[in-house]
């Protein structure tokens, strides 16, 4: 049987932001997503980030996850470059904790959307959540692990905290 | 020919914020998406929000875009209630300017992911676009026209502004 | 004789949220207030939040101290299901200090009070206070405790700092 | 019959607050709730604040609501001198919104608790709303119109917003 | 005589730009500095942008000006595509003042300096000072017009207020 | 030969205000103006703060320093209470970081001016030299002590970094 | 009998101060008391600045009020200029509504203080206020028209507001 | 051969600016372009800004990096000092992060550009790149070894996250 296509592209703007956008990975490995992980940067590699946005949908990519620190140009110029959904992760930073991120992806005008996630690791999960979501309309199995995973989620809190 | 099913829900948390959240409308309006408008209040008709969250999946809806201002919890809240994926937009309001809206939208813990738009009109104008991508992703005349829609933004941008 | 029914609910997110809450607790210890703890997650576990804030008002709690952080939606979400008093404690957070959590909680709508303390643990133990200072409206011995917490309090203040 | 005493004290630091904390006597009056008003500035009128917050308990006071502005001390000073509960009020400000309001009054330090509302006009219908819901915890009447109003708000939100 | 090349680029994202921009442009008529000026979007004409930059050194341009409200990548994309250097103005924007602009510029990673100004006209009116300050380097007569031109604001200003 | 009278009073809100505080002590200590120093809480010893108020003028004290952090109440009730000018330091915060601190003193209503420094020791430092530059109005001894402490700090200075 | 010299110099930054610094001049007039009112522009006529902090302690002044808005460099270079207080007023802005002002002025750093008021209007009031205590020091008749004044705005408190 | 003359300066507030401003020596060191390092403290020292900045244009500096933290006014006040472009950078600060260093930095007047840079050594660095910019313009030498620079940061950047 022919291997299933990459559907979900993890793209960030430096090594440094891979602790961060590793939990996006292991929340696909975890849904049994296959994704493909790359460094995009927007400044520093703008060609390479010019031909990913090119030929995000010929490739078959249908989502995409972009985390970017600081001045955060990534997903927003990857939205910019294809209609593949973006979804933006931003990495906490030293000066400004990630407002600068925050505000950098999230504030995108009319036409370029990015669906924007919380500041750090979290939003770097649920961007991989989102992902599985997206996929899950095309793929029911897809769908029952997704409603596993959040079921598993719920049924592990207990009912009182631990007094330690 | 029977009429294809509703696949966008845009939800609201109060008559006000109508004419933000009608930029989304508009938009699918003009890619050709079919989509429903409902007011569900998290706080004022929780009892709504559960049942509409309940019954996304098998309602046939594939996206939710989900609108509120303050302690917005509404798009967050519907998260937690259905895998469909959420387009979150932050309204603008009075004295933090949608600040608040925002941090309440895209601060969400890891399980529960809204992708999370810019504050106020674009915010929903764009969360109208990336519901038009994610199906897109099914639907190849809806991706024809929404290449045809991106551009079309590009080609009306001229090359010198207009000095007024 | 029948023991005193419960009266304040502490309620949480998560595990996490316990070395913030637990100075509700403490307080309410000190003061000789019977309380339950639980975690009560709004995205996690949404069916525990419907059934703690419907049956709250016949289970005779009459204050009920809900703690969160981030996108904190459980004190807004728990006002929004009963009209026992709900107080909010906005848990600090890592990228944004807990300023989304004060946010989240305390920009509540007209219609669903959350009467919001101080980010962090002095929060929760003004949170254990005020629900002692709602009880000891109908209950004079509460009232004496409380009065002498506070005089006790103030009376510990030295007139001169420690020179260390 | 004998006249019922004054439960409630709407407070303000001055007459331009009114228009905010207005609203707070609003929803009293809907509830029937009766309840007295006065202009208590922290700095203008301290010895004004002294004596009433000394005197809150004894005179049958049961909540207090207080609003203030910019550097707002009015809550937290009365909630240091009486345990009778205050509710604080942050006053939208020219320069800062509201945000130096509301940190004025949400920080409290461990000991003296301020339950603390949105800021602006539906914070003060919120104060309303809580001061409602701690009486009626010994005022069942009072409990089943609090049902009612929220009943009611809940009851008139339209399924679909009025496109205007 | 052979004209002058144009040495100065201005760009911005959109015509709504232009009443921001506009004083940049006018400062440097004032100091008889030539200059184009030009729409070039990062997000609706991502491949504009690209042929600006790649092409601004071989053109002759010794500094660009641009700005760019919101999510602002106009300024930090020019940056990673030429050594020419960058000035950028953060428009500023409704909801959020331009601070999303402002980081948006100002915080670009270690390799590609913008140089940041004011929020709004008078950001753009310094952006075009400090271009014909960068000019001036090699320009003795523009030297003595921008100490002129500074002098006469010295000049300008009375020994006190006028009262009115 | 009479001692001399104290002049200028430190007061703070707490023990834990204290590693900030000590700095306008030492700068006095290094000016040689005698100074007290007095924990004077407005919340926990409100009555302390009255008298303290109250007596400070008649007392002789020409500079209250107050510092105090998060809901700061200290410098703006005292400047309530006296005439006496009162200098405001906003101690650091652990959530806040000290805006909560810097807010709540320096944004006072018409009436009560409270001259407030920099968030933390540098602040509390500069309460210092701006009492003695009170003092030194009338203390032509000290004024040149002043003029010589600030010239010893610019002699300081070198020319070049220490490159380590 | 011969005329008394000016103890109070307001200065400001341009023009466009002078209806926030107007308040101050009010105030000094309110108290009877003498000031001389200057533009001084830290950027524009930094000479001025220079001669005026030199001459400020021989001229006699006693106290400098300083206003000033955005990159706010007046009050801070005019404390490094002399000895006499420096009491600082940041005035509102456009897109930073004053904030950029305030931590200009507020944020000095050790060795050079400036008493900062309040953001606007009621912030020049209040440097008129601070100058006037710092002057009834020495001036028993000032010391008891500023009670009298302190006095009259108490006893304007009516004890209800109007409702309009 | 003579030697070249210095081109750029880098001045900073104090020592402990040193570390961050260390970075923009490093990248100057790296280009091959001369320059001082001064300590020019605007409050400390401002004799010494003064006559840096009078003599900087005759001198022959092309450029002056100035570097400072909190209320940071000594990129400005140069900037009011000399027609010499001016970059400034923010350094961080313990309370605010370096928000007020870069408020105090950026929101320069009209008539007074500093190119701003982001806060702490990314900044620092930035502003060497962009000095060595604008020396590059009329030294095509360095212009070759600043694209070599920015080539070798692109050819740095591997294609995938080392994934530790």
């Amino acid at each position: 049987m022919a291997e299933e296509a990459v559907k979900v592209g993890i793209i960030m703007g430096s090594q440094s932001d891979w602790p961060t956008m590793e939990e996006a990975a292991r929340i696909l490995d975890e849904l049994g997503v296959r994704y493909e992980v790359r460094i995009v940067s927007a400044h520093r590699t703008p060609d390479r980030l010019w031909s990913y946005g090119k030929t995000a949908a010929e490739r078959g990519l249908q989502v995409i996850i972009a985390g970017a620190g600081g001045a955060a140009h990534l997903p927003g110029m990857m939205a910019s470059k294809t209609r593949v959904p973006v979804l933006g992760v931003p990495v906490q930073t030293r000066a400004l904790s990630g407002v600068d991120s925050l505000y950098s992806i999230v504030q995108m005008p009319r036409g370029f959307p990015v669906g924007t996630m919380a500041i750090g690791g979290a939003g770097a999960a649920n961007a991989g959540l989102m992902a599985a979501g997206i996929l899950a309309l095309q793929d029911p199995a897809l769908a029952d692990r997704l409603d596993a995973w959040r079921d598993a989620l719920s049924a592990s809190i207990p009912d009182e905290p631990e007094r330690g």
